[in-house]
């Protein structure tokens, strides 16, 4: 646990918090969302049982809570094996949307949780995503919006609603190869937006296949023609690069917001600019979020 | 370990060894390279330092073991971590070339150790295997013959020697992705040749991106339209898929050898049929293993 900023008790307005399947993060928002103080734990939701949470987050918040402070939570902290269900809000789905669909837990301090989007067809599931819609939200304007991790979203939003969006699994593809396959001989440290990442990149935009390539990092470093740091950029690139592949034939190029940590939004600007789109602007996540919280929040009153 | 058949001793003119990554096994060969007996331990070469490679074989032989006949082994024993290095043998490369760059352990009971093969272009490496060079010996004709597994080899024999071939990593992928990502919540029990597979394979081979098709088969299960065995089918499905699409671009529907085990060769066969390829032979994978020993181990005398 950690507290980021000084105390300002008497400014705040609303505690939000985004509660992950590997993270806790709480904010305390003041005066037109700013953000005044956050701390943060490890304990995400994928590590606790139902009846962890509100513990959990009251030995967070600690002196930050009081009678009066409302609580908006958003997340897998919603999900069916979180705290408590917030049943997917059917796309199209904007704020006011999310805003009507948030559940409360109940109990000595109620927190409401803001629940994912669903993307259904025909009466089937066809996408789903929790935690991502407050960011698309807190970005605040229409167009195309991506979100980077471990399953990158691509989320389309037409008069300030979440229409559509697809994920991919580049962010969990990354990190299964890169510590648990054959490659984890091959690379070392984060990739980073080098020559080796352009070069994945390229192959993967040129339409070698995923299956095929990845094997080629392997090979490169049998050669000792590739350092440990070209090869996690070479993956990093080869699996961006497929993503963006994929989705540029859904979508053209067009401008597009980036929303994601520095360390994502740089690596994926490089690459979305080799792929042809020309207009590419990025949004810190953080910022992203506590804004999307606070929007919402501001519909609930 | 385990004896498969009969004692035969007599009759034994060579022991052949196939030692991967997780697997050892050791085959008593007779007249024409006739199968007498089998053993096997999961001594692979991933867990055994240098040193302990001779004593491992040495318990495993057992009675085996008697001066004047011949031992020789494939695959990851020959690695640079493993036993002693045995460097690849370029393509194109038959079964005098691989009897030719064999190398001898020494020692007490020297082992002849087969190498692997690479694929260089501009004096760099661009593909290599161990293990795999052998089988297409073995399966002893010209064409296109696939290995699937772990890292599935595609591989073209021309007049006898392995001309080319390539590599994809799709049994690694899926071991990954059942076991270790989202999707094992999703998946249960070995992939079957079901339709759920079947689907799999047509989105894939339909040009559906690997990245983005995997998140559907979380979805599906989410909407409880999908069983885990649909699941793991589906996976294997699209993984299988991905690897036929980017072959099929390179060599086009053509006569097709299978070699490996039934489970697998029955995925690849209905899906290579999927494809559109036509005429697909399948070979049991430990046939081929020994008749490729044997072949190399005639060429050396």
């Amino acid at each position: 646990m950690n507290d980021a900023k000084a105390d300002g008790r008497d400014e705040t307005q609303l505690i939000g918090v985004d509660w992950g399947t590997t993270h806790l993060r709480a904010y305390r928002l003041g005066e037109d969302g700013a953000v005044l103080a956050a701390r943060s734990s490890s304990e995400g939701m994928g590590s606790l049982r139902p009846e962890a949470f509100a513990p959990t987050l009251a030995k967070l918040l600690g002196d930050w809570w009081r009678a009066g402070i409302d609580i908006v939570c958003c997340g897998m902290v919603g999900a069916r094996q979180g705290w408590m269900e917030a049943p997917y809000c059917p796309a199209p789905a904007g704020v006011r949307d999310l805003a009507l669909a948030a559940v409360s837990t109940g109990g000595e301090r109620p927190c409401r949780i803001i629940p994912g989007v669903c993307v259904s067809e025909q009466g089937h599931l066809i996408d789903v995503m929790r935690g991502e819609e407050v960011k698309a939200i807190g970005a605040a304007h229409d167009g195309l919006i991506l979100s980077p991790g471990t399953h990158a979203k691509w989320i389309e939003v037409e008069g300030g609603r979440i229409a559509r969006f697809r994920t991919y699994m580049t962010g969990e593809l990354y990190g299964l190869l890169a510590n648990h396959s054959v490659l984890r001989h091959s690379v070392g440290g984060p990739a980073q937006a080098s020559a080796a990442f352009l070069d994945g990149v390229g192959r993967a935009l040129a339409g070698e296949a995923l299956t095929a390539s990845l094997f080629s990092i392997r090979v490169a470093s049998l050669d000792d023609r590739q350092t440990p740091q070209e090869g996690s950029a070479r993956l990093s690139g080869l699996l961006i690069g497929a993503e963006i592949a994929a989705a540029r034939q859904d979508y053209g190029p067009r401008p597009i917001t980036l929303v994601g940590v520095p360390e994502m939004t740089d690596l994926y600007t490089a690459a979305l600019k080799l792929a042809g789109f020309e207009a590419v602007e990025a949004l810190d996540a953080q910022a992203a979020t506590t804004r999307g919280l606070w929007r919402v929040w501001k519909e609930m009153q």
